[in-house]
């Protein structure tokens, strides 16, 4: 994520589309489509895609790239037609690079299919293995491709039939929009780990993976989509499945604390409001003296502005972002060791010089970051540093579609807290609890999926 | 074709595949299928493509524009491994577009595959409907993609009988190279239509669609491909297999006239020769009365140094061809119209002033072009242009892998030769009979496709 | 300016200048000229380039485009030498285009010299024509030439001599770093209208138009060049003089409200502060009665931050800015009018809903987006609107380096502040007073020029 | 030069220029410039550009490569105006790059000058000395920017009256097309070295270096400027000075025997013709018993003809081009050594097995790409190779505008004949005398600079 401070969880992807009623022009349902992915950036920079139906035909054009550089004003005017499907892409699992880009158009028996996924299955070897022995080859190895030859097996079912079939077979995290030649698919999975919302486009309908794409575009929120629930919209409407029911949900977790944008709404919860609770339920868990709060930006801001607001102290930009952070670099030369973090922020001596600072940040991955911050602060001459992170520790992989690395590279599987504040040099550390995580989420620990943190997951994964 | 004067059959494709013993370093197979697509670049200017085998996957890159262009020195360096197979395109079946280049990648139930295929199917319509009945999805339109299902449809088999499965369901015509992790596979259609041979690299094996090919890397050639035949290289060697027989053979005989580079033998006549004896019958057949021969450069120039021999008559340059013709050109204004031909060709005054010209060329596709050299060569003073074409008038469409555009864009499918001279203004036209055309070919017509004179098509295609 | 809400002042330029005594490494000065400029990148967007001195011989590499899309790290690898100079653009006078982008490089009689300039003279028509009634010719519209010609005007004399003769010619505002095959120098406008710093990078110097620049590379800051000073640095160290005397100084108001860097100190003043006060003093001129303080993000943040402190009410972060904002849009449709503003901030309506808002902007230049931002937190559902500016109106164009576009696209040039108010659409709408102004910056209007807001321009300027 | 074989000289420079009387769309002038470059694309291929004047100011474009990469359709569309100069260059004197590209523009006392140049002045030492002395800077180091300084020193005066003086100043090669706002000037140098002639292009003046140029645009010749002639175009028509007379002139030979497009005429001989004459010459003077001619394409192939057509002996193409071959090579792998020219040529094994050949080609520069196409028609069965040559050995190098590479790199310089010959490996090798040459030529040694194979520099260089 080249605009936000190193050592961040990667990002994972984002989905959107959308079923035109009337539109006024032929290249609306993908200008629409770029705009409301565009709101969706964050969620991957890899590349970026864009597949449209004109009632016959599913034209496709996708590329390496941000959505800007891929998605050029000619390109979109050679895709016609009302129903649109786009997706940009972090790669979690199979390899990065053009071919395994999504969206994916597909032929098959009852013609073409355009799939946008994001998420990750969790039974992809035995699907893959199955679906081979039955003659089927794969060009990628994307979960999308997958589904789809799945769809293709069942494709004597009708759709509905054969989506409701693929929803058992398929475990794990996804959230899937489908464009045939005349109707469009939401599909999310049985806990709703990924988010997918449904919103209201002037009288159409469109699907996205977060709400701030529903307001980019001018489009009224309606629901989220609700767990193991498939929606069919062709030109008579919406049709609503609840294929499987799962005991609980389990809503990723870290999709508040640092994935969706701040202005999301998420099954009922605005990420802005959820960091600042979080900031201020941090708060109450430290008690700790201090002249000042400050964050690391921008990924700490709001918890740290909630922290202040409930701790009384000031908070101030005591570390300052260059904004022009581009994506390559030259390697600093030996006399300007772990310049890096200093060409992203830097911090203000006027502001900080002789105070004691609190330092919220949403969590900690490595550490180095956040070592040469700490470093960097002390240089511009405060008196203390101590570091306040709005989440637990994060110790377990995730397999649900967000690249946490390998286990080995978590700081925080292999350190205890007193560790790793040795080792980033403040002069204390906390962490949130999980209890004060799950309070400053509305109290229910039940709804959510935070096995980055405990190690639970709540569905099985494949050894 | 960039370095072509325009108004010729488009070139179709042209594949190479390379299987190293012992190579010295890791990515010979990769540099060695680099020279020998280069040397095939004339088959295809659209896109290239190189897919590796390292003995555990197959690895590839490909894109769009020029061999040079997609395959720069740090592709190279990725692609290890001591089988490789590469792909020059043009597309004739299928769409235009990265999603259609080759080579392409397979999974499958035993494995993986690379694909290169030089030729076109006539019954895909059928076989694609199959293979969707029992589950397959298409991504793209290409008879590659094709070939790959149905081979997966038979993956339980060995991959010999599996690919003798294929080539009693496959028609048309197709010259197949195909790698799997530690094999490479030649396959030629049962008339062999489309050329494939064999050579000899420094004790190992390599296939390519021309014998240029194997003389730019430094190869033997071994012998040209059988009719029907599957070749197997391993690590233990060759093993030939003759799958289908067929009462005839029906080699192109367009890649003897223009398609193929003049150094190249195939099916035992060496090209250039070939059209120099088509321009010798030619003469026979014409007996103008001319002070010189011109050719329209550079296809026609071997026909004309034949005609010339054949006459008595002088060969002369009067046609001069500007060597650095690029791809893309500003619309001329008004004032110069007809200019495109004199960008790529200039008639020079000095030596075609006052004269009585023979301008030979190797066919007329729709007339325009030779109806603006014609003028050209008036306007530089000549007195008489006699046209002579050294094959008989184009005037079917061919389905045999070559782009003939439609059948109502062939001059000499509209207009009789009387007709046609009008069109183009000169003073006579000639076109080769096809008994000389025969004659100059070796005799025997039985071992020949020529569809696009005749209408005969030794294949059925699908209506 | 890509990552910032549109309808600002346009930026200006940056200079970036290092001599290094002793480099580890021969590429030592390009990289250390690479991440100033990397720093600076803020003050111009447009073109970059660096020029480097290997003792013999000034090499310059420059281009249009970011820091680093332009120089890459096999360009450093060329730049060679202890001696560089590097400036960053947005043209403000002479027009677009590689042809004025800078450093530029000039061989004159004494040698070679690189220039790099920020500002912009006032008297170049009557010096390009006395210069070209000498025989000069100009290939470019740029001051830096003029600079250049005038400096080779005076090459008989001793470099020093050549430079004070230069001040004398030169009227207007004009941060300089000049440097020779062995020297290099800085020069400040008898007024210190544009910002310059003189940095001590390891016993080396180093100059900066920020200081901010200076803290990235790690350098320490050592002082502000003077008004009217030149300094020479070579060898033996650094020599000062005090060319022209003043009878007092001009620094750009501006660069505290809006240009420079947050965490740059400029002439004695810490950006950063200097908005936080500014947005104090606003607060005690306005006196609104409202639920939160919101801003305008990211330039009106630090003034909101103040205001809240200030008046007691919290801030909120009202408005979220897509951190992806690229460079190219698509135009968007008629039915998405007003969309542009949408793709880079959103309102939150979980915030703003039924609250009565104060917005806190630093400027208002057209008024077009505070008029659509107004209108968006109205849709979210905020109850009442106040804008707060914290600068006075900006009703006249600059002539100093800063594209303040023409006179008629100023709002505050044609409007009163009720006018304005009914413009954009907001409840009320406050902006600093001058006095205001000047007493959060210190008190000493006399130290500052504020031409863009009185009117009064301390330099003559061309008519 | 991509398209030709290795180790030949390099090219230098083209110019061409237009003044349209009455064009029908306003950019006319630039599209006429494109086309005249294009036809010029051999003469350089590493810049190109095009200034237009529309009366009041000259605009620019120019860049690296080719005609068509630089000058592209949206750039036309703005290059408005009557008048254009333009230029391809390949650098023969002065740094590589952009910085060094033409046509330059200047703006000078007396308004804007546009300037393209072909040649090299031999005395640019002094007269940079001599302008720096009176205050000039130079950002390049073309000859084209001295000549702009110089005029400028002469603004004072006339057009006229400064040309003349500058024409007595410069020494050397040149042939200069000069816009103004309303006027385009050609100059060519006392002994007329580098080409440069008049057209008429309906009605309209047009300057070219070569009269092919003129072909393909459709424009009459009208005839080569004189040795020492001034023309000056305006609305008004042509206007011609005679400055300088000389008591020879001294046309470069080598644009006869390889520079030069076949289809121009220069200083009344054509390219072609002459090339065959030298082939013919080249035959008379070696009678070599053989089986047949064949050349090394492209550029020995005019002399070929003409050899066989003298001496009886068939002309065949026994090597085949590759007429695809771009300008980027992946360094071939030890087993690939000497690949480079079978990537370009190939010897036809059917044509040259078990025969007498003799090769002709145009000149031998370093020696080492005929040893391999010696060694690579022995490998294909040649019986004998004897090696001729169309011009005598090349031993000195060319100061007047053509890249000869350094002396010691001359294989002529070092070696004598026999010595060559062992090294290329041939069976024999026969140069073409220097009588040989000039009688091929006409018979007049006085009218050319043959410099390059005498010694004999017709101006005096500087040391």
């Amino acid at each position: 994520m080249p605009y936000e401070i190193g050592d961040k969880f990667k990002d994972e992807c984002g989905v959107f589309g959308v079923f035109l009623n009337e539109p006024e022009d032929e290249t609306d349902a993908a200008s629409t489509a770029f705009y409301g992915l565009y709101a969706l950036q964050h969620r991957g920079q890899e590349s970026a895609g864009i597949a449209v139906s004109n009632g016959h035909k599913i034209n496709l054009h996708k590329g390496m790239g941000l959505v800007t550089d891929v998605i050029k004003p000619d390109i979109i005017k050679q895709l016609k037609g009302n129903i649109a499907v786009a997706h940009v892409r972090y790669s979690t699992t199979g390899e990065s690079g053009i071919v395994n880009a999504q969206p994916m158009v597909f032929h098959y028996l009852q013609g073409m299919l355009g799939i946008a996924h994001n998420g990750n299955l969790t039974n992809t070897i035995e699907l893959r293995k199955q679906l081979a022995t039955y003659g089927s080859v794969f060009q990628t190895t994307t979960d999308t491709e997958l589904v789809a030859n799945l769809l293709a097996r069942y494709s004597q079912d009708k759709l509905e039939d054969g989506l409701t079939k693929c929803m058992i077979d398929l475990k794990g995290a996804f959230a899937l929009i489908i464009i045939t030649e005349d109707r469009m698919v939401g599909v999310r999975d049985q806990m709703g780990i990924r988010p997918l919302c449904l919103g209201d486009y002037e009288g159409s309908y469109v699907l996205a993976s977060e709400s701030a794409a529903l307001d980019t575009i001018g489009a009224k929120f309606i629901r989220d989509m609700k767990p193991g629930e498939i929606v069919i919209i062709d030109k008579n409407g919406l049709k609503s499945s609840q294929v499987v029911n799962s005991p609980r949900c389990a809503h990723c977790v870290f999709e508040y604390i640092y994935f969706a944008r701040p202005d999301s709404t998420l099954d009922g919860i605005n990420v802005y409001q959820a960091r600042r609770e979080l900031g201020k339920q941090l708060a109450r868990e430290c008690n700790i003296d201090a002249d000042m709060v400050i964050s690391v930006p921008d990924s700490g801001t709001a918890a740290a502005l909630g922290y202040g607001e409930e701790s009384g102290l000031p908070f101030q930009d005591g570390l300052m972002k260059n904004r022009y952070v581009g994506r390559t670099f030259i390697q600093p030369t030996q006399s300007m060791r772990e310049l890096s973090v200093r060409l992203k922020l830097n911090a203000v001596g006027k502001i900080v010089s002789g105070k004691k600072l609190i330092m919220v940040d949403d969590s900690i991955v490595r550490g180095t970051t956040s070592k040469q911050i700490v470093q960097m602060l002390r240089d511009a001459g405060a008196k203390e540093v101590h570091m306040a992170v709005s989440s637990p520790p994060t110790s377990y992989p995730c397999y649900y579609g967000i690249d946490t690395s390998r286990r080995e590279e978590l700081i925080a599987s292999k350190l205890g807290v007193e560790e790793i504040r040795q080792f980033i040099g403040a002069d204390s550390l906390n962490y949130l609890s999980r209890e004060g995580m799950f309070k400053a989420l509305g109290g229910n620990s039940e709804k959510y999926c935070d096995a980055c943190f405990s190690g639970f997951y709540p569905v099985g994964v494949e050894s």
